[in-house]
């Protein structure tokens, strides 16, 4: 439904975590993806072509999609400001951010002048139902965290394509914009209106009848002092039979919020099937997806490894490793 | 800011617990309701003088205000019904369902025709930030229930009435729309979007420096697989120091839901207090209110013992037995 390809706009964010949007459709979208755009200050790069709208336009460019995330979600004067300027110059807009594009009258008003289209991909579906917790038919699977940005969208990424390899069926279920932009429909499950969001979680993994499986992005963690409203509805809605734990090694505690560490990794999947039982009392863990970014091979190895001894689970980084072992998990617990 | 006094629509309920915003307004604020109005098929009264929107109008009322709510808080045909003809008798509409007076042309429409006002009180105040999870001044206490309807907004209230009649500085939180109504102020914590449901409450219980309470209003239950995403939020936003433990007693399971037993008294009070020490390690339980009607005075007494015996706190019903035993114990345990 957006145009390709795209411009990934970065802003003005030092921080490589802040870049995940841009970063996640570069990485499973390669295809759609022309090259990046940064404001003065900003030091990230995603590795693609450095150009200006202009450029972008000039060798084809569609769409910019805002490319970065911060805590709230807000477009700051200078974000307005690139969107503008990429509409005068041709391109569409799509952000996922919580304020949306159609809220800002510069960008309206820069838009219709153009006859171009926003898109705000974080506007949940209308008529979203409340939860009921009623079983449903099918599979599901959901990647739940220690923290936020520690790997849950692409660990399930990993997972679908690694079962769909395997020849089970397996879709991912987006809940948040980057997935969003990915699979091209999902539920931006952190934007609904709070009674919602167990329901939220239901429409988009709703009963299935092939035997096969939905593999569902987690949102944010239990253990964190903002979000973790939003992550107990999910796992309520999503009524999951299998949980895969997603933690980055040696983070010890929340990012961005002082006072806040994460618990263990046993206490951490235990809350998590605990809550889980509330809607499916027979959810099983079936791995840990740790993400070792930054860590020599060996450390990262020995992470895994001492994952592995604690929780009794297949540990990979889906990046580094793959998640063949996981998969084999699932396969061997579901067998039946 | 609305206009009184109110007539109390009933639209065509049949169940008691449905007509707790109009119960509860005319049990709080009694002297600003005059009478109650229900649809054909309706059976419930609150025991006020039944009247038309023109007898209402004729003895003086300027409001009326939705008195019942459904889940999802959609707005029927017949309710939409009933708000045109109240505008074109000359009374202000209120509500506090999820589905706005204002998204509705018909109500529009006649709102306009008539220069009356419509007020939408689920509708939370823009800007509410991201929950931050730092430590504030202040002493919170949170009402938190084993379902929805059992009592907590009742419980806050006369805690509230209670700890001023001994001179303790408190003040109730308003986080539902009955509540707002009751209060004149508050935020809908389940009408705000996911990410910001901790933020709101941080919002409406600021730092306080006076040595006095803010005693905040719980929702949901974190058993309950629809809205315990809210729930969790709220608890973590609340950074309750106290925690009043409320429940109807013989409920077992989850109301209106299959399939979901409540947990026993011991198990609910300890998956809030776990859940509540991610933001205030230091937060105890300071007493049970139980929700006894229907019962006689015996058996009211017997299920206050049994869930004193069982927690070690103080059990009791607020409507029939007030509150003081629970605010002995909070006098008690914050002393210091």
């Amino acid at each position: 439904m957006i145009p390709h390809p795209y411009l990934l706009y970065l802003g003005s964010a030092t921080d490589e975590l802040s870049v995940k949007t841009a970063r996640g459709v570069a990485a499973w979208r390669p295809e759609l993806c022309l090259g990046e755009a940064r404001d003065a200050g900003g030091t990230v790069s995603i590795g693609l072509p450095q150009m200006t709208v202009e450029e972008a336009v000039a060798q084809g460019a569609r769409t910019v999609i805002i490319g970065f995330a911060n805590s709230g979600g807000f477009m700051s004067a200078e974000t307005i400001a690139f969107a503008v300027s990429a509409l005068r110059a041709g391109l569409n807009v799509a952000s996922g951010l919580h304020q949306r594009l159609t809220a800002s009258p510069e960008i309206r008003e820069a838009a219709e002048a153009a006859n171009l289209s926003l898109f705000d991909v974080r506007e949940p579906p209308a008529n979203i139902p409340v939860g009921n917790g009623k079983p449903r038919a099918g599979k599901r699977l959901l990647a739940v965290g220690t923290d936020c940005s520690v790997g849950k969208m692409y660990t399930t990424l990993a997972l679908e394509r690694e079962m769909k390899a395997r020849g089970i069926a397996a879709d991912f279920r987006a809940t948040g914009q980057t997935g969003i932009f990915i699979a091209g429909a999902g539920v931006p499950i952190d934007a609904v209106v709070a009674d919602f969001i167990s329901g939220g979680a239901e429409w988009i993994s709703p009963a299935r009848e092939d035997g096969g499986w939905d593999l569902i992005e987690g949102q944010g963690s239990l253990f964190h002092p903002s979000y973790a409203g939003v992550s107990l509805g999910l796992l309520h809605g999503s009524q999951a039979d299998a949980l895969v734990l997603c933690h980055q090694a040696g983070r010890t505690r929340i990012r961005f919020l002082e006072g806040h560490p994460i618990p263990d990794l046993r206490t951490c999947l235990d809350r998590n099937l605990e809550a889980a039982r509330l809607t499916n009392p027979d959810v099983v863990a079936v791995g840990v997806s740790l993400n070792t970014w930054g860590m020599d091979a060996e450390a990262a190895k020995r992470a895994c490894a001492e994952a592995e001894d604690l929780l009794g689970l297949p540990a990979q980084d889906p990046v580094a490793m793959g998640v063949g072992r996981i998969v084999d998990r699932i396969v061997q617990c579901f067998a039946a």
